[in-house]
């Protein structure tokens, strides 16, 4: 068991019509000149925008909009987006949407408060001092990024996508209605569900640390996503189902359920970096696509975690032998996968690589992870490429 | 379902030596005038209080002590406390110790930030607009107030025990070494995982809005403490054991069981108030005395949670009626009680009430909740007094 912080302040406004207190929120923290960020047309055609903008002008609070953010969201308009708060005076963003639009407004806040190029956090250079404010109102369970630490951002030359994390971006609070899911295509629907679930299992499968407490949770986090993900493939409007997964979404990503371990693998996000920098896939398919692949070339050497996770979490029964059983939880998760639609190699996720792709993305993750990287299994450049292929 | 509001915005520092991290976190969050408050001799005696002066004197940190918090914190030291930090210009408060000790600060946060008496706000009269930032270092993994919102303060006239619950008093931070809970006698060990069930089993047992994913966590962090408070009761330094139950004990009660539900049952926590106010028992010991005779009181106006609790909690099969798996889930629960000697009624807990005393605390604990309370089942008066009855 290792020593852990664990800080998570943003104060979660949870349930039906909870984006009606926006402006009182952004009042309680601060906020005077408000960057309203978003991605593409959905939230303007749904209304929220509107009903955004109405509530700010009946608060009499300022602000001003940028629309845009693109799912791996680009560092150009994060640079548009820090000098249109510098221009306007913007104390306080609000990110409306998903993680694109949440990730994007962090890497504006960072620029907007730290001197020199934000990309500099994101490329290991040096550590951000400070970052704006900021409110969320999510309109997608999937990324964790309304209570977490991180961002992830895409640099469009090289098609270079990192993360750099901090306690200064987390959000002051997140309004999470799940009525704002409801009319996500089903696609993003289950890319989302394999996000969140993401989120836990790479802090799952490590080898060292776990708390029993930790584990249980995890456990209980991932069934939960599971059964209600299943539920929302046939009924996308069930509002208990969307609600499960929503607040599952902010668990999954906050830090609770990695308590007391080395920090979790994280290679399957590496991995996917590296697709989703390139090819601009659906980051919860990407993850869905790499998995599999990951898992049986990492399991024998984390084998008592994947033996858990096929028992605890998959409803394998404990016959066979320990890798048998893991095998069988491999192939179970892989199901589910495929039961809501998910690829589970790269050939399903639509990218055709090649082997010269292949090579390109192993050497950069390697570089983006400072050369080997994983709790589960350690892996240098040669494993990636070897996991790239194993996944065509 | 219902919409809710989560906010946990303590920084928890958890692990071995982390009360060497006490003074960089006090500058973190702007203490320059430190109340040290603790309660007994043994955080003096354990060398810890000595350890904590020293760093904050390396460090340049002006601080005053005051100890003598007692079990069910009394009123007079917190005006105590309350002048102590007027007078000494006190900016932050350290609570070394247990709830007690907690509490008793919190209260005194309080009163510094807000005019008037103190108790008006514990006696329902108004709110408070403010509490000065308050640090933990736990001793004793128990009441959560380490991440809570609520405080209990005991008046000694009358002696009125009441809780009162506020975002503002949440502390700062927490640290949390689960070494320096090891030399805790069974006794309060046991008292301590009591308390801690207790207030995920409040949010548990309700007729209304429950989340799976709440649920899930929930029965994951049950089993987890019944899990060590038995390995506890034989190996009382197993620093594992001592770091899930620590850890459980700021979960449980920093608001995550509760997400979704109609806020919870709260009514053995109300009728163990009142024994505590009069007969000074250990709070968990009293718990546990009266929860069998409410459960029993109750369970059938909330059967279907008895019954998931019965089955996903205590093990029990799934067979016979309802009511029957329910009654064993109750009987497992009591079961498990007296294995790490915890009383399952006012004797073993060696309160000799007179059926006067009784009657008395029936009509305190009405008017503390307001005339009737509960949601497993709505209790009056009429009913607080049967559950005491049974209880004897």
């Amino acid at each position: 068991m290792f020593n852990f912080k664990y800080y998570t302040p943003t104060k979660v406004v949870f349930g039906k019509d909870t984006e009606q207190q926006v402006a009182e929120l952004i009042k309680e923290f601060g906020g005077k000149k408000v960057l309203i960020h978003y991605g593409g047309g959905s939230v303007v055609r749904s209304g929220l925008l509107g009903r955004v903008t109405d509530i700010l002008d009946a608060a009499g609070i300022s602000y001003v909009t940028l629309g845009g953010a693109v799912p791996n969201p680009h560092l150009g308009l994060v640079y548009e987006g820090i000098e249109l708060c510098k221009k306007e005076g913007v104390d306080f963003l609000l990110a409306v949407g998903g993680g694109s639009a949440i990730d994007s407004a962090k890497a504006i806040g960072y620029g907007v408060t730290n001197d020199g190029d934000v990309w500099d956090f994101y490329d290991y250079k040096r550590k951000a001092d400070a970052c704006l404010p900021l409110g969320v109102i999510l309109t997608i369970a999937a990324t964790g990024s309304e209570m977490s630490d991180s961002s992830v951002i895409t640099k469009e030359e090289g098609l270079v996508k990192r993360g750099y994390s901090s306690d200064y971006c987390r959000p002051k609070f997140a309004i999470l209605n799940p009525e704002l899911t409801m009319t996500l295509p089903d696609y993003q629907t289950a890319c989302g569900c394999t996000d969140i679930m993401m989120h836990t299992m790479e802090r799952y499968f490590t080898n060292g640390g776990n708390m029993e407490i930790t584990d249980s949770m995890a456990e209980g986090l991932l069934c939960t996503v599971m059964e209600n993900a299943k539920i929302l493939k046939k009924d996308p409007k069930n509002y208990d189902a969307r609600a499960e997964v929503m607040w599952a979404g902010s668990l999954a990503h906050n830090g609770l359920t990695g308590c007391g371990n080395d920090g979790g693998d994280w290679m399957t996000h590496k991995l996917e970096h590296e697709l989703g920098g390139l090819y601009d896939v659906a980051h919860g398919a990407g993850l869905a696509a790499i998995w599999g692949s990951w898992a049986r070339y990492v399991y024998k050497e984390c084998l008592p975690r994947f033996k858990r996770y096929a028992i605890n979490v998959m409803g394998v029964k404990e016959e066979g032998t320990d890798e048998e059983i893991a095998l069988k939880g491999i192939e179970a998760m892989e199901d589910f996968y495929r039961e809501i639609n998910m690829p589970t190699n790269l050939r399903e996720l639509g990218v055709k690589a090649t082997e010269e792709d292949l090579v390109t993305m192993a050497h950069k993750c390697a570089v983006g992870v400072g050369g080997a990287m994983g709790s589960a299994k350690l892996l240098k450049e040669e494993d990636m490429l070897a996991i790239y292929r194993v996944s065509m």
